[in-house]
């Protein structure tokens, strides 16, 4: 492989030639907000993008590096904000960092034993997302949260296990500030 | 480890805490310019900082994530830019992601075998140093060159081969321009 440059435009995220994107509507959010009515009737009026992502391509090989820019819009699905579907690593032992680039957001992390933390993203916020750690993204504010993320070539992604068990928490708006509360339905693994 | 935050001033480049920070002056880069008496002159006058670099520190294992700021400072040593000092990693087969965050700079790229590669940072320029190929940051403006670089837990740093060698190449200002010439002081492998 030759080594190579592209250009992501800083302002809005978006990378115009040598990656493939991945847009995720309303519509491909289902089972992951808790306030199913909301959602339905945002699919009904205009489902609109919630998120997408750049990928660069690369080798999916141990010593490559997986790197993409995400653009998450600001928007809420009842009083739940938008963000990612999250997910672990296939291959658990595996890292990923973040540099904040633009706008206002949580990352939400959590192990398999249910442990969470939750980190602030802000322009020129550098996060470290340790092996074993789930992760998803979370816009409150009211701009694009865009942020340029590197993981393993090999890490893989397991979007089941949050599918199946869920977080612990959500990040829910309360008197225009987010809050993070229980997810009445965490479905801890037994 | 836990996950963590640290913050970067997207300006500057400076990570104020949570990070270490490598200092390189005109002093630390002797044998690596073709101009000695130039390099001398800068290093007796106030011996500048060329570059700096701000680590985030992570256990240095397969899976795991290096990251850092690099800054390299605008400035000359007779017509060659202010540079890094160039490597490998010490494990060959391990890439490297560049985010450009401010100014203009080249990435000079080489294989042992003396291929060589040259590409353009930027504001927004995502760059991939695929395995195999050692490196060289080269600010070519009149301002801080920025970036973010990601590299694998485990890859470590090789700078003897780079010493021993040199680049086939170096980056020299020609009537204010930046242009690649042959270096002199190449020494290939044999």
């Amino acid at each position: 492989m030759k080594p190579l440059v592209n250009r992501m435009d800083l302002l809005t995220g978006e990378v115009p030639s040598g990656a493939t994107v991945v847009i995720r509507r309303a519509s491909d959010m289902k089972g992951l907000y808790q306030n199913r009515v909301a959602l339905e009737g945002l699919i009904k009026a205009k489902d609109p993008v919630v998120y997408q992502v750049y990928n660069v391509a690369v080798p999916e090989r141990n010593g490559e590096l997986q790197h993409c820019v995400s653009i998450i819009y600001p928007g809420k699905v009842g009083d739940e904000y938008f963000m990612t579907k999250g997910h672990f690593h296939a291959r658990r032992d595996t890292a990923e960092v973040y540099l904040g680039l633009r706008g206002k957001g949580k990352l939400l992390l959590q192990t398999e034993k249910g442990e969470i933390e939750v980190l602030d993203m802000f322009p020129g916020s550098i996060l470290y997302i340790p092996p074993y750690w789930g992760h998803r993204t979370v816009n409150v504010g009211d701009e694009p949260l865009i942020f340029f993320a590197i993981y393993p070539g090999d890490a893989g992604h397991d979007y089941q296990t949050i599918e199946a068990h869920g977080f612990r928490k959500v990040i829910v708006e309360r008197d225009g500030k987010p809050v993070l509360v229980d997810n009445p339905n965490y479905r801890p693994s037994t």
